[in-house]
């Protein structure tokens, strides 16, 4: 029997709380994790000579930590050793909402967003595990089934590190909401989903025939993007 | 015969320029317009209080121009009236690239950055033109099998302009590159396609049963993020 209690939300903070459609937020942290692991590939920004800059990027989630790694001679990565103040963003598009009135089409959609300061990872031990769970991020069982960093392309590679705390998830789901007055307007309406999934993997020009599709490649593992549980 | 010169591409400026991997950035204006035309949900980029904002939302490219809209009582478009400096960002992960070496992992993807000041669209003919365009954007047909948005529903929607200016397309394809030396290890190398597409329609409960799936939801349509003439 478990008996501890549920970790508390985030707080909701200025930047977290939206200024319309409340009733779609959550910081809840098992909503937030969900949705932060169905994905691997954020939209990264940060200010740049006073402009917005917004890159999409890698990213894998430890506990309270995500992780965005990126080459040591990009832009964000070299001003991020004094700490970077960045937004990070993940979204998933589940559905298409066609209302019968133009203005209540919408998506189904899951996002999080989260606000912090991102600072370069130097710890080798971190940097190593991070760079491994970025790998796992995108494909679980690869880490290990693959050729590890070695110290020069470890050197190469800036890891950033920006702790989970000022984050809010947004999600909606459900039907078209059309006004009562158009329900008798003559128009198709409903969700059409959004399916995400993977094809058949293609081997490399080069690769042996002896080398086997790995296990984790076959399994009917689950698509990115794609909610926990569903077909 | 057509014999027009194809448009001139986009001039690169300091920040479109990447500082390194410049041979997967493109300026052309077809391949720009490609990527934008396979999606719908741009990742829209600008600073707040000193700090950056990114936050998911749909657009629609009509031409040299991206629209956006929102509540007119959303955060950025309260303050775009007198411009409102932006990054806007569209992605499409196309495959996972998984060489033999952790550090050689990549993406096959497609993305293009937009930098430029987004300005409130004030002429009523041009906000419900882009309107349009935003539902066409993301089920093309749809717009002229909907009922328009009326005086209240335009009041409270507002929209933003961005001109495609300052503009680069970012595009990685094609296999795994590992190193010579890696070249024997014993680990399954090779690229896992990403897919996207849609389900079945689904009805809304109050739909009258004597309203037809519409032949634009029956077609075999593109699916968003693939790109053109892609199965």
């Amino acid at each position: 029997m478990d008996s501890a209690a549920p970790p508390p939300p985030y707080p909701p903070s200025d930047l977290t709380v939206p200024t319309r459609l409340r009733e779609r937020a959550s910081y809840d942290r098992a909503v937030v994790h969900g949705i932060l692991d169905d994905g691997y590939v954020c939209h990264l920004g940060f200010v740049r000579d006073g402009r917005p800059v917004v890159l999409p990027t890698l990213y894998a989630r430890s506990g309270e930590r995500l992780y965005v790694h990126g080459s040591t001679g990009s832009r964000p990565l070299r001003g991020a050793s004094a700490g970077l103040a960045v937004c990070l963003t993940v979204t998933h598009v589940d559905g298409l909402v066609l209302a019968r009135s133009a203005f209540h089409h919408s998506l189904n959609y899951r996002s999080v967003v989260v606000h912090g300061t991102a600072r370069q990872v130097t710890d080798p031990a971190e940097k190593s595990a991070a760079l491994d769970a970025i790998v796992e991020q995108v494909v679980p069982g690869r880490a290990a089934d693959s050729r590890r960093a070695n110290s020069r392309e470890l050197a190469a590679t800036a890891v950033l590190r920006l702790d989970l705390a000022e984050v809010s998830a947004k999600i909606r789901t459900g039907g078209p909401s059309d006004e009562p007055e158009d329900a008798a307007l003559p128009y198709w309406t409903g969700v059409v989903p959004v399916t995400r999934g993977h094809g058949q993997p293609l081997p490399a020009d080069d690769l042996d025939p002896a080398v086997a599709l790995p296990g984790y490649l076959t399994a009917d593992r689950p698509a990115p993007g794609a909610p926990h549980g569903a077909a």
